[in-house]
């Protein structure tokens, strides 16, 4: 993976992307870089927040997150940005050099049109909301948590204002994530999903199937599990030098490429549900990790939006880590740390890991196919509540309605409802549905790799996965934020993106586990 | 300790020491808070990469560090802070107002008159050579070491000429440790130790009296000696929701009043080591927690200078930790952990704690007599490197000559000589004396302290540690940086800074101890 090279700033290297560029790119490059370093500097404190800090620390870690945010701010969004920017119009470029201006006059943009007042406060709102949602949650109270959504809403609507006054300030909001997929082709993806996998949901409640959901049926000591946790990471490859692995209220990962790391949380009574979740943030760290070291702080050297990068954690936690190829590998060592899983197959535990539970209300526990019902959910209260169509204080009664509705359970409190995420709390309104369009692209990047790979189930199933890793760094970690999200996905699979592929694969997977013919 | 009062800009508050202030101030105050702040995520970044970063994200960490300590440079020494001070030169101030004023004039004209990109090369070479020296440490070779002092004093030299040309390059180094006691004043205090303990150390090498000091002779499980370690912070009243505790290759503390850490480190043979250690840490930690949370970020929420630090960190070590009244205390707490140690009075750990070593080569393991030694050798070392009056190359044979002068023993391998302290890898040259400084005025101020409160002694030998701690904040920790650091001492002692309370200290101590008239 991340190799021990420095990253290089040299203007002068003749092998570097950078070579020959006039000397307003090179101006405009440090530029970025340092705000690049300043932004990494505050995922570091925001890591710390979620996995270390005393919870006492919070009113001196919002001040400091705040001004590092503004500091970035002010940085990207100098004059002279915008100088060296009108300087480079119409400049002689290589295609990677334009791909680099292209991507910091992107960033500028969105940037100067919003005041660095603004910036400030949401930056210190998301920091004062985490842990008010942390305690909301655990006492399962939305009341606690609405006037921080309230505020993030105002704050949010705002900054949408001023970046795009005419536009749906919903798909200001989503570009942020997502920027080169419009939310149109969200929307198309997510209706479709919905129109096509309810009868699919519906013909498998009806099935007399009955899959060894009760495999895992154990208490699985979460110390233990940790254990299991990192001898997945190890047998998938994750570098330790390059990263960690602990624990917290909700999984995630984070960092660069000399530094990616993922944390996870372990239930005693579901333990393929924290090795779904660590396999998960390990694709994130993988792309994180693939990205070209030489290129820190360059566009280059950055990811690719959201939904390609939510398309890496998708492909290694569902079509690896759910594939009955992987648990023909992992058993044994699973085993190893639960005895009581000797008497299992490979087939039960892949039953066991891919069960459609109709009585789920947690997104994050949730099978491939009931998983997207969740996100339409959050995906039309979140355009609500941005349009101003949704009192705050009306969503734990509208979100118990969708989840009858879409799903036929409803929540008993707002713990397992309305509260059960944090991505509100980071005032993220536009982020789920990057979520689906990760796993459809997943699905698609998957189907090519393995057109391309010879025996790619086989090769799993013997815990071999250096083909895989390198198909993805090759076709997707190392190009950074070089293609646009529709050209990188056109260069590694030839085709557009297309749920198509996603769609082949539920109906090929669970008409399979359910002897359907879907 | 820290309450949860949130940090307060409000100019308009009455109760506000900044209240009534012209508009200049509070301008100037804003620009320093955000400073502050800035730093302050660089301290986290550094306690990460102590603590918890993945080997392998060295490169990108110290681009992140550089970044910052870049921007914060930036926006100390920008042209509008010059203007803003130049503003309320004789402006009509309250103390607490002037005294704010001097330490952002103090900061800003320092920082002012070295160029940005000096700031940045330090910051990076720093970031690079604590990898370059934990692993030279680890193999003992000085040799891998030494490029990275050299580039280091080279900056640093630099640093000090921008400062002030015409000064002693030592003296404006020290002066970033502690602006306001002279160096003349530290070699004083180190020249009057050496001559006053030096006999008392050879009277005790020549003494009969053999003390417990094998009674510590166990193997002691460093995941057990951790235990024990939280048992006496919480003995202490170090408040978690605050605070935490980790291992790091060299103790230390860092933080502000919302957020103080702790690490330590353990060995197996030497309990009382890492014991002492965590004390230690803990007083820095203390002092941190007892700055006014309502002026994080301003010069009254930050600490007076290294010599005051560290006379926190000293008092609560050896006046306390290293008393006979502590081991009366805590002695049973210890035993709970370590049965062997259930046949030791509180006598034989006293004694144990306070044997003076005449074999000991290590600085942060000495006792508090050839202690002082240590810093001279360091001292010495130091200034003849800044001077240019010794190669870096010559270092181990000098330390090791001194070594055998001071002490009368030499090391006999790098990793226990010369490459044992991480100090010089921080480019921290004239850092040390503040050492010897602090166990100075940490006498003063216990004895200071014995006199306010009624049977200290015997409230220690109970674990009743809340009358100390309210005179420290009362006395030391709630002025922040309002004193200047003789002003301090005398406010809280009611003379000037004075080496006499530490010998007779050391000389009611060491003459209990081995029944000697010193």
């Amino acid at each position: 993976m991340a190799t021990e090279q420095q990253p290089s700033d040299a203007a002068t290297d003749s092998e570097s992307p950078h070579a020959g560029a006039p000397d307003a790119y090179h101006d405009l490059l440090d530029r970025y870089r340092q705000v690049t370093y300043l932004q990494d500097g505050g995922m570091v404190l925001s890591w710390d927040q979620q996995v270390m800090m005393p919870e006492g620390g919070t009113p001196a870690r919002s001040k400091q997150q705040s001004a590092l945010s503004s500091v970035g701010h002010e940085k990207l969004t100098a004059d002279a940005v915008g100088d060296l920017l009108d300087d480079l119009d119409g400049a002689d470029l290589t295609d990677e050099q334009a791909a680099v201006v292209r991507e910091i006059r992107r960033e500028y943009e969105r940037e100067a049109s919003v005041p660095q007042d603004l910036v400030e406060r949401i930056s210190e709102e998301t920091s004062n909301a985490l842990p008010v949602w942390e305690q909301a949650r655990e006492e399962s109270e939305w009341e606690q948590f609405a006037p921080k959504v309230e505020t993030l809403l105002e704050l949010k609507r705002e900054y949408a204002a001023h970046i795009d006054p005419d536009a749906d300030p919903y798909a200001v909001l989503f570009a942020d994530y997502e920027p080169y997929l419009d939310l149109e082709v969200a929307d198309r993806v997510l209706t479709r999903l919905r129109e096509e996998l309810v009868p699919i949901i519906d013909a498998i409640a009806e099935s007399d199937v009955t899959l060894a959901a009760d495999a895992f049926d154990d208490e699985y000591d979460p110390d233990i599990q940790e254990e299991v946790a990192r001898d997945a990471l190890d047998e998938l490859g994750y570098p330790w030098e390059h990263g960690r692995l602990d624990r917290s209220t909700h999984p995630f990962s984070t960092g660069n490429q000399f530094d990616a790391r993922v944390t996870t949380r372990f239930d005693p009574e579901n333990p393929v549900d924290a090795l779904s979740s660590t396999v998960h943030e390990f694709g994130h760290a993988t792309y994180t990790l693939g990205l070209r070291d030489d290129e820190y702080g360059t566009p280059l050297g950055s990811h690719r939006g959201l939904s390609v990068h939510e398309s890496q954690s998708r492909l290694w936690e569902n079509h690896v880590g759910r594939s009955a190829a992987w648990w023909e590998h992992f058993l044994p060592t699973f085993a190893e740390h639960f005895p009581s899983a000797e008497d299992l197959t490979p087939r039960d535990a892949f039953e066991a890991a891919n069960q459609v539970y109709d009585d789920n209300l947690i997104r994050v526990e949730a099978d491939e196919l009931t998983y997207h019902m969740h996100i339409v959910l959050r995906y039309e209260i979140e355009q609500d509540l941005v349009h101003g169509d949704l009192d705050v204080a009306d969503v734990p009664g509208v979100w118990n309605e969708k989840m009858e509705e879409y799903l036929g359970i409803r929540p008993e409190n707002d713990a397992t409802g309305c509260l059960q995420d944090i991505h509100w709390s980071h005032g993220s309104f536009g982020y789920f549905p990057t979520y689906t369009l990760g796993s459809v692209l997943a699905a698609q990047l998957y189907a090519a790799a393995e057109d391309d790979i010879d025996d790619l189930e086989g090769k799993i199933s013997r815990g071999e996965f250096d083909d895989l890793h390198d198909w993805l760094t090759e076709n997707v970690h190392r190009h950074g934020a070089k293609y646009e999200t529709n050209e990188l996905v056109k260069q590694a699979t030839g085709e557009e993106f297309t749920a198509d592929y996603f769609l082949d694969y539920v109906r090929e997977k669970y008409g399979t586990l359910y002897d359907l013919d879907l």
